[in-house]
């Protein structure tokens, strides 16, 4: 496996993906380069969505795939937002009308809860063909608290509201590079990466 | 989580678990405690039979559940007999029939090929709940190669005609203990119980 597609068209996520693999002597292209849709509704865990995204790309493009899939798991709302995050408050409009009515309605849901404990969630799916039987799973998992009230401009989706475990700041308050070195993606990541050199 | 129900019939794969999780404190409960049936067609791959059988369990028992699926996938085979391990050969008869069709079919699918590569797979998914949108997943790869000849007496499956790497003996020659210390399984088991005291 030398050249593998990416099944993203997050720009983000397409940059430390491919910032990981280069060192590994691996090619990436994004989904984007193909004609690829990426419409698919979300099944009940982050693993099957990023398995059928993966899948999907490698069945288009003959090559191995990479996909990944995350969000906010609150214990008090029994794992909710989960695999819904993206689309809490609904499916209408873009990312940056749908972070804060996502936002707001996290807070109205534990504004009455003691139990504020959360994790935000990444999984990451290697295939080497549509019809790979061992699929390579690398998961992290990234604890903290949700705060009622936001703080921080960085970050995107429920940042604000994310006090990681054993900080002070939001996601949303820390520097780019400190989140991106303790993040739920940076440890799949990692793990992806200890898994490929093993293999 | 203090119990789970491990959804597997096979008494071996049960002892090997309870073994694992009662240091950990976690009390386990055999799938046949209660009236659960297991017929579950395969899927294309062996994390989302897993996961197929855990939830299936857990919603059955309202408990968290542990599953596991596993087989051999050979290199030249494009990762045959793969998902279908267990009915390479068919469906008929019980796992004693089984075992010796499904090695005759291996062996003559593989005489004309020089790349006899292998590895034996195994994934343990656990579900705190039927809609749990973040399983616990494991696994674990036995790398190896098939000869032709059968050797041993002991193991089950496709073992008499592995060789792990590294060995002279096949996994049917080896004494249980030294097979379960490395063994595909022992893998994913080691690295569920990694997780387990992480999370």
């Amino acid at each position: 496996m030398k050249k593998i597609v990416i099944a993203t068209s997050n720009p983000g996520k397409l940059n430390e993906l491919q910032a990981m693999l280069g060192p590994l002597g691996i090619e990436t292209i994004a989904q984007s380069a193909f004609n690829i849709a990426d419409a698919e509704e979300p099944h009940d865990t982050f693993l099957e969505n990023a398995l059928v995204k993966a899948r999907h790309a490698s069945r288009a493009t003959g090559l191995a795939a990479l996909a990944d899939d995350s969000g906010l798991c609150v214990e008090s709302l029994g794992g909710d937002p989960g695999v819904h995050s993206a689309y809490y408050a609904g499916r209408e409009g873009g990312r940056h009308e749908r972070d804060p009515r996502n936002n707001t309605r996290l807070v109205s849901q534990l504004r009455d809860q003691i139990n504020r404990c959360a994790f935000y969630y990444c999984v990451l799916v290697l295939v080497h063909s549509a019809t790979d039987p061992t699929p390579l799973v690398a998961e992290g998992r990234w604890h903290g608290e949700i705060v009622l009230d936001p703080r921080g401009e960085g970050g995107f989706g429920y940042d604000p509201h994310f006090v990681p475990r054993g900080s002070h700041l939001t996601a949303a308050q820390m520097p780019a590079e400190e989140k991106n070195r303790a993040s739920h993606r940076a440890q799949a990541l990692a793990a992806l990466a200890r898994s490929l050199r093993a293999a």
